[in-house]
């Protein structure tokens, strides 16, 4: 049995040295890599597997296809970076048929053209189980790229959008009760917007010290911004932002509201942290593009990760988030 | 059930069209998109799957780990490229310890010194069956860039070092009569060498109109060059090369001297098509980089691809060669 996240961490150490031409190697978002004077080379790689990351019965190939592009971009979107191409390499059972094959490419289809970036390569395999595997390649200038780790004490924490909404609707899925008024929740389950205009906006204008996508939960990559840099972060458990649909049905599943949107996963909204001096261009920003940016709290100069409740008193929080590794 | 063929063409035909920064999309070995004034980036994908590519107990997880590299980076040799960086996601189980994590690694680390490349990013995902999915970058200048579809009639066909041993060292590895003068033929499948150097030699010197990498046997790969592109293909079968392990092994499994070598696939060696008077100077490349190459046949103006003896008399093939797909 391996733990996804202390195997992480060994491939890093290991990996670490690169040539001069790496820019950033393996432990961010997406590698980046100098291929022209003017702008990285971005690549990211991601995987669905059947019975891990998603139910046959539950999705539709179309929604999979889709969905497994607009995870790898979302990763492009947290780097302030700019997606260009994918490729998609898939292994199929002989269980699938040409039906099937075809409506993977509608989703495929459907991701390039809503996110902005073309198939151009992939590759076909046998396989019990589905697999999808997508590489996305994209590019973000030297002075703009976002990394994980460039946050400050003192800095402000966000996050884009409303948080568990995904996993509560995973959940729902799951479950044998959906009603109508759940499709809100079960289609940001299905079909993730990964916030690629924020990130690209944010990095355009220099807001943010830090950023990363949430796809492991809020807990585990506030901790890869802010412990993995010696830092630690305190947060206001009652400033998350939920959504009234989340909020109708998070008593159905838990007793504790805020449990599925701080340890959740796969929201694939933003978290990143900002100079206090940027408050008012960071509300600008989520004007324009109406997007809702929450204020969650502050990054500080030592761990852990804190969170709070409005009486300031330390709440406990499972550390870890969705971790798809078993 | 997908016939994998059928099913490539279609998503080829499907996503074609492409912007004008995609030099070439979908169907060739690899995707080549414009970066760069001056150079080609090159992306390609290939999977290894457990049982459907390799059986978990007859190799080792190095082994495995530097194959599925050796398999990418073999595709940009074919277009007369320089491997770069690759990118490697993985599916393991809960049966993998970090010990077979640690041996994968240690073959990541040898297959990118011995190609030259530097592993920047990845995934670990949880799956029953271990995949391996590897993305290559490279690039290539515009002015050398191999494709498969430049064959013209009345080209030379070649095949770098000798067809077979692959195939059958697979069969011998599944088999439980391996001798000890069987190292060689297993080596060449668990250790397959992409030849990059011949690869990239044979573009700078621009000997060849169109070239690929044997993965799916030569009788497939000989269409990919021929009949796909309206032309067909003569070859003498007591051209093609042999290796004497391959010679003295073949017996026990095949009456037909020459069937794995002609459809088993997984060879990795180069297959290209140049015309008659770069003859003298091909001898050249092979003498100076000491690598065999072997002439077997002749471009013709339209399909099929036939597989002639020494008396001319047309041999029936088994047309497909060794697809993995179910």
């Amino acid at each position: 049995m391996i733990d996804e996240l202390s195997a992480l961490e060994r491939i890093r150490a290991r990996f670490q040295k690169v040539s001069n031409s790496v820019f950033l190697g393996i432990g961010d978002d997406t590698a980046a890599v100098k291929v022209h004077p003017e702008r990285l080379l971005l690549a990211t790689t991601d995987s669905q597997v059947e019975d891990v990351h998603f139910i046959k019965k539950l999705i539709s190939a179309t929604d999979l296809a889709r969905r497994s592009v607009a995870v790898s971009v979302s990763d492009i979107g947290a780097m302030g970076g700019i997606a260009k191409y994918f490729l998609a390499s898939m292994g199929l059972s002989s269980q699938e048929d040409e039906a099937f094959l075809e409506e993977l490419m509608d989703g495929f289809e459907s991701g390039a053209k809503e996110f902005g970036l073309e198939l151009v390569g992939g590759n076909l395999s046998s396989s019990n189980k589905i697999f999808i595997d997508i590489t996305v390649l994209g590019e973000v200038e030297p002075q703009l790229i976002v990394k994980r780790n460039g946050a400050k004490p003192g800095d402000f924490l966000y996050v884009s959008g409303t948080l568990g909404d995904s996993a509560l609707g995973h959940k729902l899925l799951a479950s044998s009760k959906i009603a109508e008024s759940d499709e809100y929740l079960i289609m940001r389950h299905k079909r993730p917007q990964p916030r690629l205009n924020l990130g690209r906006e944010l990095a355009k204008k220099r807001l943010v010290s830090s950023m990363i996508d949430i796809s492991d939960g809020l807990m585990l990559d506030l901790e890869r911004i802010s412990i993995r840099q010696g830092l630690g972060a305190t947060i206001y458990v009652d400033r998350i932002p939920l959504s009234s649909n989340y909020k109708e049905r998070i008593s159905d599943f838990s007793r504790d509201i805020y449990s599925i949107a701080l340890s959740g996963g796969e929201d694939y909204e933003l978290l990143f942290s900002s100079a206090e001096n940027k408050r008012e261009e960071i509300k600008k920003v989520s004007k324009r593009l109406n997007i809702k940016i929450t204020e969650i709290g502050k990054v500080t100069d030592k761990p852990p990760v804190r969170v709070l409740d409005r009486y300031e008193t330390e709440l406990k929080v499972r550390r870890k988030g969705f971790i798809h590794f078993l």
